[in-house]
């Protein structure tokens, strides 16, 4: 989702005292302060306007969601729906995915969210996709050992090159579904899904690390 | 695809001496025999009636081809067509594919070609797919350590469970297409596949193993 500048957008977003995280690299491995509790912490990578990170911190009260967008002009979007509505396990973060491991700790986050990334089509462009190798990389730093990445696309390029670089990378699939909208899946939907899905199928896939389930089985010993 | 029963089909059949191999297990480690020269082996699982291996056995002269059926009323009509034209590097085989281990050494087979694959829709028949752990590690121990699977199919339920069961046990998957009549992707049509492609997507994947590739890297080194 791209929208327009927005002017001062930064500085609304710093005068916000209750969603905006300002600093968040200050939350480096205690990110249950900030919610004051120790329930799991799962993120969306590229939260656009914010209408599923709503929907499902609303739904699972004892989950934390911190919402991570790149452009400020996005995340001002996101601050002016949440901040009319009260949502404690809820915060809004401003960041370059390829920053996440300067803001949360080995393990520390459960689930990750990608709805509806940039497809970068071109070939010459794929590692920018937020399923190339060097972002699974740090996705696999931050995750809890049986934590999960949940995608779901409507381009076709996008989540075929996804299939791909997951199992190319040590991760193994579970719940796919190549026309989400035709199951009985759980499903929150984006703004982009609610205006794109009656155009096509939407793609969804959980992705999750050989290497973490081993650890875990290791712990289990 | 299921044929009328066809009277005395087994016995049209092992009345043809030029491409039907009556009893193939006499030939376990020595298929090159049966050919004649050491050219690779692709073998289809389930090759309906036939136009498919045709096809490629007539593109790829110096790859050796080997169709495969459980059901000999299917197979018979395979021969009707085979044996109409001269292609020197194919042979039908009557087969289950839970057998294919008594007929194939380890490592001696290349490619094997799954296309259309009773879907088993039902969850306490998963085990029946093609693609199911059980005929996964089957088709492991004849792979080379360089093979592959190539599976394509209509069916989403049976792809979401084949992307699954291949990922979960350590298989990687490569060129996957979600819709592969609109890709410029090699592609050899089944009968099938001519018929019902114009009603939606067909989908498609490679699969090679973990283990091969490390037994690869392993040799090469």
């Amino acid at each position: 989702m791209r929208l327009r500048k927005v002017k001062d957008a930064f500085l609304t977003l710093s005068e916000d005292t209750k969603y905006f995280i300002i600093n968040p690299k200050d939350y480096k491995g205690k990110w249950n302060e900030v919610f004051g509790n120790h329930n799991p912490i799962h993120i969306e990578v590229g939260c656009g306007k914010g209408q599923f990170m709503m929907g499902l911190a609303k739904h699972f009260p004892e989950i934390n969601f911190i919402a991570i967008e790149k452009f400020d002009s996005v995340l001002v979007r996101t601050l002016e729906k949440v901040s009319t509505d009260d949502i404690p396990n809820l915060r809004l973060v401003l960041l370059d995915a390829l920053m996440l491991e300067e803001v949360f700790d080995h393990g520390e986050v459960h689930t990750i969210y990608l709805n509806f990334s940039d497809p970068w089509p071109k070939s010459r462009h794929a590692k920018r996709r937020l399923t190339s190798s060097i972002y699974l990389n740090i996705y696999q730093n931050l995750l809890a050992s049986d934590g999960v990445i949940c995608q779901k696309t409507d381009n076709r390029l996008l989540f075929e090159s996804s299939l791909e670089s997951f199992s190319q990378n040590g991760w193994y699939l579970s719940n796919i579904s190549l026309d989400l909208h035709k199951t009985d899946l759980f499903n929150i939907t984006t703004e982009y899904e609610d205006k794109w899905s009656p155009k096509g199928p939407i793609y969804r896939l959980e992705a999750r690390t050989y290497k973490n389930k081993l650890n875990t089985n290791k712990s289990e010993e």
